[in-house]
């Protein structure tokens, strides 16, 4: 880890520089996350990103800046604390809220399950629900409270979104992966790879599924696949970790019910997200845990209950500022994003449409060229008839002015090699065409 | 983990009934930090104080609520928005600071290098300072990036704050302890301590220590142990986490160098907290890790940079809106948190003068009790003549009105039995006075 100094015939000059070297820490010694290859390879796309500034980012997947300024900040905090008032808290009791350590799970959990009645259908109590200092905490601390020893593992789609596996790299937890098919995750592919891993003598726990637009995929269960999904994970003695950061931006205004909208058994903990429906910057997600839990004493609690503990040790509670901001939002808009979010959802809609109609135009005559057309959210998959390595990502940047994400960083061990993914959330109708147009170039260029 | 359905011979009714039951999740398969018994501990705690609100507590180690109101979240935002303005910032760009995600180590680490070179003479690079969701989150990304395997495990003095401990079972990693000492931890043992680990086959890579004003023993380090504990941390191998949540509230005003302000080979990571010197709603603490790491190609980055992967995993970054609310203060308060918090000083070094004159008031005259005299901080520890355990803890809440804490629960496995932790933080001087007077009156009773 550090080096040694070990005085043996040195002069004293030498003595004096080496009780002054630094210490060094040998990367080597490092957990095993540090060197995660999927965050190299997010650290890779962000480096090119910055030396081709002027390339269009068909890559980035975070939400549009345009919907909000940081003005409204300060209205949300203001409505969050004239609803303090309204539920006839003092000035003190507020700026305690506000101000000091709070519930480990969070203050504003009424409001996200009044939410989640209005929005999805799912009816939860309040108590079920833990707030978390984004989604990506929501899912450590799910893993954590679920893994208790080394031989329990977690089944994940494959292509699977990096902050989930990466997740698990953090707690040393193996992900064990199931392929996608193109209308998504097949239920009997969970029970098939769960009956390997039992049979293999580890022990399956969960099972994480994004079922609406998919990242990377773009891909959505359908319906039967989903109440289909929820027998099977019963079957297989798993919970299911829903993740559903894209299911308000749908091309059309039907949505399809979320698995937990139709979890009549406790099998699924719901994990949300603020970033793409109020904004990243405040770093609130939080948790759904109904699930029953039973102690040696026959003694019940809520899961959410006992995944508080864990909470406490991460980050003690999610900051009451930042929640006020997100409840803040909640109110205002009457408990409905789907309702607050119409322009975004204009806006995600136009630019998934404006990606799908380019790629038509673009690669519409090629019998090589293959994509998906996603139903909604921010992502589409192109397959290529070559590799699309980090090399050629550095070609496309340097000498087409277009970056993409490889497929290949969704994969835990090889797959996604010849495919590209496609975002289109950050970008300006415009600038989506001018990308598939920059693509279409590169793609004739390596592909004749 | 979940009750199982074997349909053998039952009735349609009773399968309807099966099906419908929901699943319920056993909790000796959740995993073990669940039932942490510290955490535990704090809830009987938090129970027994929610049972009796009228007691006076002597538990409670939060700051005090009366330095700032909610407004001031709005008032430091405008500062720290003024803040980039001056630095150029459009306003858009400011919208995006605030409201995107943002760089993985934070935006404010140049404002608290500043601060640590104002206050505390550290003299550190920005890019060595990561901004984290409180220091909770800290100690995890120390932990998690500096122990790679099962046979790595970190070294801690006891009695020990139980949000280190925590942090180290959520990653399943061992704490070994080292004895603390009347005048605080003894580098020698330090030494003996790892060597010892090392003997056992394992690998020590830190160690945890609270140099001033500790948590629970409201002990210090005299500065020629801490020069010696540097020396022994090289000697044995350590790096050192440095938690120095109380360092401002010394009784005089000739604060001891920190370790990292002594650490002339960066053996130290230095963990911050914001909660007491600015409030804990910000959910904003920090680490500093300037120690240099090579990989095998001989690639020279600094650990801060290394450990942004892990905080990437864990909570993605910081909240911008948190970390504007922190900047705004620190700019607010010309980067001198010592300045800024003179009356939050006073209110504390009244408190534990209060504490210790009603120590001696209330004992002086019983050779049988004893008690330390720490010279800042929070907390100090009065040893009794008989077991200071839960169910004392109840009696002493219920039939004389004061809470106060067990010093068994900073111990790993034995000790502490017969001494309590006083806590001064949260009240006014007057219940200081009023919470000693009724555990005289606990005492008399029980050791008489």
């Amino acid at each position: 880890m550090v080096t040694d100094v070990v005085a043996t015939d040195v002069t004293v000059t030498e003595m004096v520089e080496m009780v002054r070297r630094p210490r060094v820490v040998r990367r080597a010694d490092l957990h095993a996350s540090v060197s995660d290859p999927a965050a190299a390879s997010m650290n890779f796309l962000n480096e090119v990103a910055g030396r081709f500034p002027d390339a269009v980012s068909l890559a980035a997947g975070r939400p549009y800046d345009g919907f909000y300024t940081a003005h409204d900040i300060d209205r949300f905090l203001a409505v969050y604390r004239g609803h303090l008032a309204e539920r006839g808290l003092s000035a003190a009791q507020i700026d305690r809220t506000l101000l000091q350590y709070g519930r480990t799970n969070g203050v504003i959990g009424d409001l996200i399950a009044r939410m989640l009645a209005t929005d999805e259908g799912i009816e939860v109590p309040s108590d079920a629900v833990m707030v978390t200092a984004g989604c990506q905490e929501a899912m450590i601390i799910a893993l954590r409270g679920l893994c208790s020893g080394p031989d329990d593992v977690v089944l994940a789609v494959e292509p699977c979104y990096v902050g989930f596996t990466g997740a698990a790299r953090i707690l040393d937890i193996d992900v064990v992966p199931v392929p996608e098919a193109p209308d998504g995750l097949d239920p009997e592919a969970v029970v098939r790879v769960a009956a390997e891993v039992r049979a293999s003598g580890r022990r399956p726990r969960a099972l994480y599924v994004v079922p609406n637009f998919a990242n990377p995929s773009g891909v959505s269960m359908p319906v039967p696949a989903r109440k289909r999904l929820l027998e099977a994970a019963r079957e297989a003695d798993l919970l299911i970790l829903e993740d559903d950061p894209y299911g308000l931006f749908g091309l059309d205004d039907e949505p399809r019910p979320t698995l937990k909208a139709l979890d009549s058994d406790h099998s699924v903990i719901y994990l949300g997200s603020f970033a793409k429906s109020v904004f990243p910057g405040a770093r609130v997600g939080f948790l759904v845990a109904d699930q029953p839990v039973v102690d040696a004493a026959h003694h019940r609690t809520l899961l959410a209950d006992e995944l508080s503990t864990v909470k406490s040790m991460l980050t003690v509670n999610t900051s009451p500022i930042a929640q006020a901001v997100v409840g803040g939002m909640l109110i205002d808009s009457e408990f409905s994003l789907r309702t607050a979010n119409r322009g975004k959802v204009e806006h995600y809609r136009t630019n998934l449409r404006t990606l799908l109609e380019s790629l038509s135009r673009e690669f519409g005559d090629d019998p090589r060229m293959r994509w998906n057309a996603p139903e909604g959210g921010f992502f589409a998959v192109l397959d290529v008839p070559f590799e699309a390595d980090e090399e050629l990502l550095e070609v496309s940047a340097r000498d087409y002015g277009v970056l993409w994400t490889p497929m290949s960083y969704f994969y835990g061990s090889g797959g996604g090699e010849c495919a590209i993914r496609l975002s289109c959330s950050v970008l300006e109708p415009s600038q989506v065409e001018e990308g598939v147009r920059r693509l279409g170039k590169l793609v004739r260029d390596r592909a004749s």
